[in-house]
Formats: structure tokens, C-alpha cells, sequence
């Protein structure tokens, strides 16, 4: 089976503008057989990390020749490098901002993209995924090698994550993102934690009981924290919204202790 | 022409978060050269009830080889079932708690899935979409027989879908979905109405009229009902928001009359 | 290589319902390998007028063979006709209100679907889109020619587009619309300013200083005037929605004057 070449994108446009399919658009001028899944869009205008976060916990699960278009993208326009990086099969183009970082692991290679030799338009500066990204893309996704597209580099932009504060029998952590649900992710890995179940989480003075599997293992309605799909501790309420219910934003401290 | 197979997603993922994404590419894993319809997403979360309408109202529609993947699964993790099910050629996969029963009609091959045999994935319960329903539709995807992803069963969950009442002349219904443009969709079937023109309907004491064909058959701003495109009663505002306009919510009685 | 044909929808349907989803379906039944780019979906619900300009905006960035499918459709059901039309090698169809005009240049060709003809089911007259135009944009993705779904016209109806006034030295404009970032997209087309950077904007009372490049040209938080990616000045906030900040809706006038 020879299946068509795949696109994965990842950017914070909002998702009732054109932005996403234009975007598409410019891919599929470039390569015409190209596929698309949509990682996700409309994420939180600006928020790197966040998104720099989800493309790393969620590439392995995508096939082992996709190539990833990430754009959030602030500096849109400005002398910010654009990146495209290979690591494994997977080949990674964004913004030079930290985006891409913590998806490339040890032996990923990264090189600066030559915007001006591959941008197809002209005129406006606030569109790179479109007139410059896209492009690039489509070249990789046509078989193109990494270092047919930018030069290599070893000093990418390091991404700005919050990270944990490790005490004794204790770890501080924050919340990264409230999702569509209200499940509130945090920054605090279960992979840190031995047995998760030995732990319990607190929010704003609530106490949320041991960390557990499932929204199932509490009443419907109740408050919880849980291991979450990208293998972190997850504030939630089952059946409820627990950013609503809890009072708790992006930022929010959230505490683990050993039982 | 022998297109590459298709699945069809329906779920209450949040439409900016990356559960979606994440679940195609876990097909795409498994059926690399699998094609995605999305159906809807960003149902109500939970809503159980008003996924089930769309999914038998809409399958028709698509080819029928399709494999839908339904993911309304606010048991996740428990021990409630995953279902896979044969309906003519379409086949489904969901949870089972009455999200696919509705779309199965006479006839209908069910199976409940050995989960533990197909999930890819350890650590989480809480994304069953992803690491369980996917690689199971990504085997129907391939072409794998029904009965190599779980043993028959004849007791789905019923889905808990409110009925219609009707009276000598009068048929009592509710509001089951409120969509994007503020129109309220009943569950009153258009079919159990013999000559829809014939009857008026009533929501909050405001009388409707007759039931009419198409928002343009009143004045723009006016109110009406009429026949939806699932072939159920709506009510709607021509050009625009009726839920806002008469403050109309899910649940809310809706009565239609013989005039 | 021999790419599968390609279907670009543009929808006021909104996101989370699963008109669009329907549709498509309604495409693959007729057109079973047809791929699908969502240009947008979930724009403001009949708001034709901007569907139409980022219809005429995007159409460059696809590929010479792709069919537009365009819904924003509030006359859905009454005698309104739907439209289809070929520019070049692309292919659109879509209702009489103006939505496609702007997309078509001098040599288009166009026809009246007979709806009667190509209608694929009875009994509501409120998605047009599914029932009538997919199987059109179907027929087309599979070959036929554009005299084969209807008959030539030469009176399609006129967009309702407002336009700038032009005095000496100044173009006063309005905004069409907000973005999801909260960017205003003015009617000013950069196009008619010589040199963009030798104009200033005014939104409000506030002075933005000359239009520029990007939004990194000011500080973060600040407002601007800039190029758009569709070539029509903006007003933003760097970093920031600029709608909320500067208390600016659909329809506010801008004032663009030589510096």
C-alpha cells in the first residue's frame, strides 16, 4: 500500500476563519496528492507552549512518515527564524519559537528555513504558514530531503514551559490549559509520580482524593483529579465542567502529595 | 475505482482541543491509507441522546461501506462495553451506552469488543477513543470481519431518548437540540404528521402557524416551524436566532395541533 | 500523479452541528473518491457578502482543478436558483445571492441548476446544500461538464459589497468583519494605496499610524493598521484582540489618509 503523503497541522487560527484552509490550499498547490489531519486549531492565540506540548505527547501516534505544519506564531513577519526539522521519519515545520522543541528528541536534525527562497506570495507579512510554511511543507511531504530547504542550525529558540517544583513528598505544578470540557491539564507528569493512586492532588485549598483512573471512580458530579490522555495529572469533575465548578483558569497552582 | 476506506467520526471532543486529531492519527496507525469524514464534533458533552438522532438520521447519507467511529463516552474507563456493529455494509464502533443503537436497524450484527486485546496504549484510562474504538475501526477499516474484534451480544444499551405523547389531535414533544444558528430541533417526526401543513405548533404560548417548508415562506424576523432537514419539527427564526429570540432551551415542550 | 478530485467547501453552517458532515457525505455518495478541504465553516451565519470576498480571496490558493462548494444560503427552500460555474479549470457551485460573483473573473462561465433535476431527496426544502448542490459539485468532481447540471445564464445576482469612498487623500471604509483573533478586515483593498506605508488609519478617534508590515512593527499590546493576508488593510493589537480593545464591531467605519 503506497498511501498518499500526510500533512498534520497543529496552529491556534481560529476555527470559524479561512486561515486553516488556505493554508491547505497553498500545501496542495505544492503537493497535489497530499493528505490532512488536523491535529487541532483554535488553540489559545499565542500560546507556544501549550501547543508545544500537545505536538510532542501526540506525534507518536500519528504514522511514522507524517510530516507536522505547527503554527502559532506571534512574531509572524518579524526576523524570527522559520524551522523544519527531521526526527525519526517525522519531519517537523514551524516557527522559530520554541514550538517544535520538545517534540524533536536526541538525534532530531533542525535547519533554518531560506524564507525568501521558497515564499509564493507577496505583499503581506502577516501569513507566513501560508506563503512560506505551506511551501516548505509540501516540499517535504514530495520526498524533498531536510537539508533542501534551510541550512542546519543547533541553537533553536528554547520553549518557555513552567516547570514543576519537586519537594519532599511533594510536587507544585500549575495549570497549562482548561479544555473544551473544563478539564483543567497540568504541568505535573504521572510518570514523576511512582503509583499514582499513592498520591492526591489539591487545588485552591479543595482536596481531590487520591489520583484516579477514570471519572467513573467518583459520583457523578464530583471533583477529581486523574491521570489524563497525555499522561498528566488532569483536574476534572465527572460529568461537569471543573474549570466552572472549581474557579480555576490557566496558571492556577495545583499541588501533589504523597498520601 | 476503488477509493480507500472511509470513517466517519462523530463525537463531543471539544472542537479546539487535539482528542480528534489524536484519534485519527491512532487510526492511521493501523489503516494507513484510511480517509476521515468528520460527521460533528463538539456535540453537547454527554449528550448521548441527541449523537444517537444524528447518527441514524445521518448514515444514509454517506457510502455504504463507511465504518463510523461515535465516540459519546462519558463512561470511559468503567466497565461499560465498546461496541462494533454491522448494518448492511456500514459498520459502527462506539461505546455502549445507546449512541449506536438508534443508526442499527433490523438485522444488525452486534459485538462487544475485547478492549484489552486491541488497546495500543497503557497508562490512561481516560481515552478509550483513542486507544481502543480507533485500533478496533482501523481493523474494520482493513477489511477484518466483525467477529474477529469481540463476541456477539443481543443486549445493547438502550439509548434514553425522550418520546413523543400523542393525543387524539396533539402530539406532545420537547426540544432535543438547540443547533449553531439558534434553531431548536424537536423530536417530533414530520412522518407521524400525515400532511405537515396541516398542523400548527406551539412553543412558550407563542403559536407558530402551520408548519411550513422553508424559512422563506415568512417575513424575515418572524418566527416559525417547520420541516428540518432530519425530518423532524424545528423551530426557527427566518434570518435569525430562535432559541434567543423566544427563549427556547433543550427540554423546553413543544406542542403541535391538528388545525 | 493523478490526485484524487478535490471538493473546497465555504459554509456559514455552524461548527459544531453536523451539517457539513452531512454534506460531504452527500458528495461521496455520487462522488465516492472526491478528498475534501474545509476552506471555512461556521462564518456568520448569512452574512453573504464576506463568504463572498474570502471566496474571490482564496480561490487562487487552490489548485487549478478544484470545485468550491459555497453555502451561505438564508433563501434556502424559496425560488432563489442555484448557480453553478467554471473559471479556468475550477468549478463552483453555490446559491444566487452573490456568493460566488466575486470569485469569477471576466470569461466565467455559468448556469442555473435545474434543482429538480439533480435533487437527491423529498421532504425538506432546508438544506439545499446536501440535497441539491452536493450532488451537483459531485457530478462535477467526476467529470461533467458544467452544461450538463444546467443552463447557461448571464444575470447571476449582484453581491451587496459596500464600497469605499475615495476622496482626495483619504478612503473611508468599514469593517467586514472580526476575525477569531479579533483582527478587523476592512474593505480597504492595499492595492489601491500607492504605498501602503505613506497612509495612516483611523478607527474610533485612534490615530494607528502608517500601515505596516507586521504586527511585530509596533510593541506588544499596541493597536495598528496593517496589510492583511487577503491584501486588505486591518486593524489589530499586537499580541492582543483588537475588536474588544478598541471597542470596534462589523461595520465601523475606517478613515485610511495619505500621511
Amino acid at each position: 500500500m503506497n498511501a498518499a503523503p500526510l500533512c498534520v497541522l497543529l496552529t491556534d487560527f481560529p476555527l470559524a476563519d479561512p486561515y486553516v484552509g488556505a493554508m491547505k490550499g497553498a500545501v496542495l498547490r505544492d503537493a497535489p496528492d497530499a493528505r490532512f489531519v488536523d491535529l487541532a486549531h483554535g488553540l489559545p492565540p499565542g500560546d507556544v507552549a501549550w501547543a508545544s506540548i500537545q505536538l510532542a505527547a501526540q506525534r507518536d501516534v500519528f504514522p511514522d512518515d507524517a510530516v507536522f505544519l505547527a503554527v502559532v506564531d506571534p512574531g509572524v513577519g518579524t526576523d524570527r527564524r522559520i524551522l523544519a526539522a527531521a526526527c525519526g521519519r517525522q519531519r517537523f515545520v514551524g516557527p522559530d519559537n520554541g514550538l517544535l522543541v520538545p517534540a524533536l528528541r536526541e538525534g532530531a536534525s533542525i535547519v533554518a528555513v531560506d524564507a525568501a527562497a521558497v515564499r509564493v506570495r507577496h505583499g503581506a507579512e502577516t501569513f507566513h504558514g501560508r506563503d512560506v510554511m505551506a511551501p516548505v511543507a509540501a516540499r517535504l511531504l514530495r520526498g524533498a530531503p531536510l537539508d533542501s530547504v534551510g541550512v542546519p542550525i543547533a541553537d533553536p529558540v528554547a520553549p518557555a514551559l513552567p516547570s514543576v517544583r519537586i519537594d519532599d513528598g511533594a510536587v507544585d505544578g500549575v495549570v497549562l490549559h482548561v479544555d473544551g470540557y473544563g478539564n483543567c491539564v497540568t504541568n505535573i507528569e504521572v510518570a514523576a509520580l511512582d503509583d499514582p493512586a499513592a498520591w492526591r492532588a489539591t487545588v485552591r485549598g479543595t482536596d481531590l482524593g487520591p489520583i484516579r483512573r477514570c471519572y467513573g471512580d467518583v459520583d457523578p458530579g464530583e471533583p477529581l483529579a486523574l491521570v489524563g490522555s497525555i499522561g498528566r495529572v488532569e483536574v476534572s469533575v465527572r460529568d461537569g465542567d471543573a474549570a466552572r465548578r472549581l474557579g480555576v483558569a490557566r496558571g492556577e497552582p495545583v499541588r501533589v502529595v504523597r498520601s
